[in-house]
C-alpha cells in the first residue's frame, strides 16, 4: 500500500494537470493505492468533480481512492525558495512534505517551484548523514537504454568526495528504479584517460577506482547519446551540477530543433515525428526523485502532462515500495565507516 | 598574398585528404595566394602527381601555387604532445609553424594530433602577454545564424579573469572571421539571475558587466542550439574547457543520432537527410583557430575530409589578412592596461 501525497498547485498547467494525472495513475495502480490531492480545497474538488463529470467521467470507480487535503498558500514559480519556505507554512509543498514525514504519506510529487521543492525536501525530509545538499537524478533517452544523470543542477560547486557520493546514490537509483543489476558508472570527463579532466574530476577518478562501483573510467560527451562507451552500456553518469544542467537544458533543446529541422526538410510534421520516436518519449520516466533525502520527493518539470505526472506518480510509488532512500542511506553509511 | 602551410601529414586521411584540400582551396583562392605542404617530400611528391592525374587533373594549373617543403619525422596521434615536440623536431607540425614565425608562411593548418599542434603553437608561436594558454573557437551550428563557443578544451581550470579573456577574444574572432558587429557575448551558466551558477561564473559575470563588450548576460544550454537568447541573436558563448568541450563532443554526437532516429522513423536515408541540412555542414568552417597564440594556427578534425581542409585553408587565409590575432593582442594589453 502506498499514499502519494499530489502538488495540486505546482506547475503551468495546475490545478488541472496534477489531477488528471492522478486518475490516470489510479486506473493504472493496484486498488490498494491512495493518491492525496494537496491544495486549495474548493479549486482542487471543483476541478475533480469538472473532470470526473466530463473528460474523465470513465474513472469515477477511483474517487474513492482520493482524498483532497486543504493548503490555503500557494508558492509561486518566481517566489524565492527560501522565503516561501518560511513564509508559506500552509503551502501545499510543505503541507505534502509534512505528511510524508509525520507517516501520512508515502511520498510526494510536484510540478511546482523546483527550488523551493529542494529546500522544503531538504529542511523537512532531512539528508542522509554526509551529504550537504541533496541531488538531482535525471533521465537521458539515448540510442540505447535510458542513463541516469546526475547531478543535474543542485550542487554546482563539487568536491570529489561528493561526485563519489553522486556515484553511490546513482548506483541504488539504477537498481531500484530502472531495473539495472551492476550498473555501469561512468565520470563525465574530456578524454578518457584517467589524467584527462579538470583538478575535481581527475582526483573523483581516483577515490572512483577503489569505489565498491562498476566503475567503467571516465567517458565523453559523445558517449551520451549513444548511451555506452567503447561498445558496453552506460547505466549511469557522473558529473557536478552545473556541467549536468547546461546539458540537460542543451539536450531538452538540441532535440526539437533537430527533428524540427529534419522534417521541414522531409516535407513531414514534426509533431508526429516526435510522438512516433519513443526513444525520445520525455513523459516516460515523468520526474527526478530528488536524491540524498530521507523520503521520497519527487520533482515533475512545470510544464508537465497528465501523463508525464501520471508516470511520476507511478515512479514514487516504485520508490517508496523498493526502499531505494533507506538503500541509500546504508550505501552511503557503509561508505564513510569504511573510509574512517 | 598569403601563403598557407598545410601539415600534408596530418589526419586519418593524410596525405591525400590535406593535398585534396590545398587544391580545392587554390581553385576558389586568387591567384596571388600560394600553399606550403609540409611532409615527407616523396609520398607526398607521389600523391600530388597521382591526384593531379587522375581525379584532379583539371587542377594542373594551380601545380605551380604549390611548393613542397621536406619534414621527415610524423607526429603519430598517440604520441604525448611534449614529447613529440622535444623528439620530433623535423615533424610537419614543428617545421610548419617554425615557417610562420620565420615569416616564411602567413598560417598553417593541420588535421594532425590536436595536443601537439597546441604545445608546438603556444612554444613557438608565443601567446599574447597576459595568457596562460590559449583558447579553442569552435563553431555551433544553430537554428540561426552560426554562434563561437570558446574554450572548447584547451584550458578545462578557469579563473574569472580567464573567462573575460575568452569574452574578449571571442569579440574579436567574431567580428573578423564571422563578420558580426558588436557580437552579442553570453555566459554559460545554469540561470539568467547574475546570481546563477558555479563560483568562477558569479565571479565571471560581474566582471563582464563592467567589461567593453556587448555582454548579454547568462545564457542557459537551451539556449545553443536556438542561437538566441529571450529573442536575441547569439555570437559569443564563453564557458570553461571542461564545459565546453563536453558540449561539442555530446553535440557532434547527439546530431547523428537523432537524426539517424528520424530518418529511421520515417523511411529515409539518413546520410541523405544529413546532407540536406546545410544549417548542420560541420565542414562548412573546417577548422578551429587557436586563440590567442601570436600567429595564425588552425585545428581541424582528424577525420577532415577535402571540402572541410579546403575551408580550414580560407579561414587560414582570413584570419591572415584581417590581421585578427594583432587585434587580439591589442585588446588584451589594453584591457590589462585599463585594469592595472
Amino acid at each position: 500500500l502506498a499514499r502519494i501525497a499530489v502538488d495540486a498547485m505546482g506547475g503551468d498547467h495546475a490545478p488541472q494537470a496534477p489531477i488528471a494525472g492522478a486518475l490516470l495513475a489510479l486506473a493504472e495502480l493496484p486498488a490498494q493505492h491512495h493518491i492525496q490531492l494537496i491544495g486549495r480545497s474548493a479549486p482542487v474538488t471543483a476541478e475533480l468533480d469538472a473532470l470526473l463529470s466530463d473528460e474523465f467521467a470513465a474513472y469515477a470507480p477511483h474517487r474513492s481512492r482520493i482524498s483532497i487535503v486543504d493548503a490555503p498558500d500557494v508558492i509561486e514559480m518566481t517566489d524565492k525558495p527560501t522565503v516561501a519556505l518560511r513564509g508559506k507554512q500552509q503551502s501545499s509543498m510543505v503541507i505534502g512534505l509534512r505528511r510524508v514525514v509525520e507517516g501520512l504519506a508515502d511520498g510526494f510529487i510536484s510540478a511546482g517551484n523546483t527550488g523551493a521543492q529542494m529546500a522544503a525536501s531538504t529542511v523537512l525530509l532531512k539528508l542522509h548523514p554526509g551529504l550537504t545538499r541533496p541531488a538531482i537524478g535525471t533521465i537521458f533517452p539515448t540510442a540505447r537504454q535510458p542513463v541516469l544523470m546526475l547531478d543535474a543542477g543542485a550542487n554546482v560547486d563539487c568536491s570529489a568526495e561528493e561526485l563519489v557520493q553522486f556515484a553511490r546514490i546513482g548506483d541504488v537509483y539504477a537498481r531500484h528504479l530502472l531495473g539495472r543489476t551492476s550498473p555501469a558508472v561512468g565520470l563525465l570527463s574530456i578524454g578518457e584517460e584517467a589524467e584527462k579532466g579538470n583538478a575535481v574530476v581527475k582526483e573523483a577518478h581516483q577515490l572512483l577506482r577503489k569505489a565498491d562501483l562498476n566503475f567503467i573510467g571516465n567517458i565523453e560527451g559523445r558517449d551520451i547519446p549513444n548511451g555506452e562507451c567503447e561498445g558496453s552500456p552506460l547505466d549511469v553518469i557522473v558529473c557536478d551540477g552545473f556541467v549536468g544542467n547546461v546539458l540537460l537544458k542543451f539536450y531538452e533543446s538540441v532535440a526539437p530543433m533537430l527533428i524540427g529541422m529534419v522534417a521541414r526538410s522531409a516535407g513531414l510534421d514534426a509533431d508526429t515525428v516526435t510522438r512516433s520516436l519513443k526513444h525520445l518519449d520525455v513523459d516516460e520516466y515523468g520526474g527526478a526523485p530528488l536524491l540524498g533525502v530521507r523520503g521520497v520527493s519527487i520533482i515533475s518539470h512545470g510544464s508537465s502532462s497528465p501523463r508525464a505526472l501520471k508516470n511520476a506518480i507511478r515512479m514514487a510509488v516504485t520508490a517508496s515500495e523498493s526502499g531505494m532512500n533507506e538503500e541509500i542511506g546504508r550505501r552511503l553509511s557503509a561508505a564513510a565507516s569504511h573510509t574512517a
